[in-house]
């Protein structure tokens, strides 16, 4: 394994699951030459083989037995599937280190703890970007570039495993933010978790009647509303407590909003919406 | 007056408050040779005529006296302005023809009801196209093209006063349609002031600890809460009625989401999710 720029840090890297997230990763490892080869693990063979076609990776399999020999798996599944897909490539023994893709953290890195084979390291991360599409095709090699990966090691992850990870994601063209798990859940509820419920449930305002007067604003505040159903439904499942939390304090304002609307209270109304802009003008976005 | 395209369809326009919504007005106008002159009127000189020298309006005033001899005025000012300014239009005498480009229609037009000079008209109008920005520097000769102009005339609005107006919206690239000021105030509460109230209320659950861990989908979602505060604190008063039953319907959606999750009721999770995306993709946005 080498850092050194443009000397490949990895010879063998398994993606497992070459949606969107992995289509990505694959290309921008490839573009960048950060491994000497590429092998993606999915379950829809012709898709694979598209994939290698499109130069996303350079080798497929429908079965972990071809991962054997990968210095590192990325497992890009959806939430629900990560824990699983990592003891599946940790079962093929040592030495192998498993990084991840998902949203949520906690319920991962907990279902996990204690039940890998000696020699065998998971660093949990999050790479923060996405787009509310889905499949390889809508991926793009830079899609990562100066974007956050947050890393949520614990106490029992050996130092070298969360550097070299660190090193990969970096090698990406992220920054890397090390947190707790739960520290991370809780924040994404906030910034990505309740955001999407509230597009959708914004969404749900929508009916024949008033349809044709949506405009701009309506088509951002809802884009992601677009998102895969199945998968939202796993990370809103995956970080439940956190979620509900945040729902409850969106709640809570919009219920601040309204009351001071009906009772005409100006100066609370303008000074949310003031504090609303200014910290949204406050983030480097 | 003419519909002939490529002929001038008025002989001096006025645009009363040259922000971006006036100063895309003037500009378009211009672009098109909709009418021989456009006159801007505001408050500020100095803007005023910076923007003569950007090309948006040909001529300036900050009194209302100069566009006495205009045949159209389109009042551009804030919501909770422009029944004043219609009226201060109006008092100049007839001939006048005056449209605006408020996002609420009921409050203005209750308040002007009976109250023009016999030969003036009003057709209220809501041009739906905008920014989260403000002044006529980031306004655009296309901001209206393919967008949609909602006219609000009542059954005292003379038929071919409306006909003039809407032939000059569609003379900027507009799609037109007639409501009611109830029916429209009812469609915009849930399509554009409620979703504002929602993005900025998403805000509020960022601070400090979890700002970092904002990305693309945030930054989509709360786009519109950069908007001027005082702009759409008269919006939402404007349109209060309208706006706590939407953001009571909103509520009402979070709080179902909530308790489905607490309680683990995938299937309603997934069936809000998957409804709330097939209407997003139905939308022509």
């Amino acid at each position: 394994m080498s850092a050194r720029p443009g000397q490949p840090s990895f010879d063998a890297l398994a993606i497992v699951g070459v949606g969107l997230i992995g289509g990505s990763i694959g290309a921008a490892v490839k573009q960048r030459g950060i491994a000497r080869s590429v092998i993606g693990v999915g379950r829809n063979r012709d898709r694979l083989d598209a994939a290698i076609e499109a130069g996303v990776i350079d080798r497929a399999a429908t079965d972990f037995d071809a991962i054997d020999a990968a210095d590192l798996v990325v497992v890009c599944t959806p939430v629900d599937r990560i824990a699983d897909d990592v003891r599946r490539a940790a079962a093929l023994g040592p030495p192998t280190l498993i990084t991840d893709a998902g949203s949520v953290k906690g319920c991962i890195v907990d279902e996990l703890r204690g039940s890998l084979p000696a020699g065998v390291s998971f660093v949990g991360a999050h790479p923060m970007a996405g787009s509310e599409k889905t499949g390889w095709e809508n991926g793009r090699a830079d899609l990562f570039v100066d974007r956050l990966c947050v890393l949520t090691p614990d106490e029992q992850t050996p130092a070298d495993a969360v550097d070299s990870v660190e090193r990969f994601w970096q090698a990406l063209g992220m920054r890397t933010e090390r947190m707790s798990p739960a520290d991370h859940d809780r924040a994404v509820a906030a910034t990505s978790h309740v955001p999407h419920v509230a597009a959708a449930a914004v969404v749900s305002l929508i009916d024949d009647s008033n349809a044709r007067l949506t405009s701009s604003g309506f088509r951002d505040v809802t884009r992601i509303a677009a998102g895969d159903p199945a998968l939202w439904l796993a990370i809103l499942r995956g970080n439940r407590e956190a979620v509900t939390i945040e729902i409850d304090r969106l709640i809570q304002q919009l219920t601040v909003y309204r009351h001071a609307l009906e009772a005409d209270k100006v100066d609370i109304v303008v000074q949310m919406l003031g504090e609303a802009r200014q910290r949204r003008d406050s983030l480097e976005l």
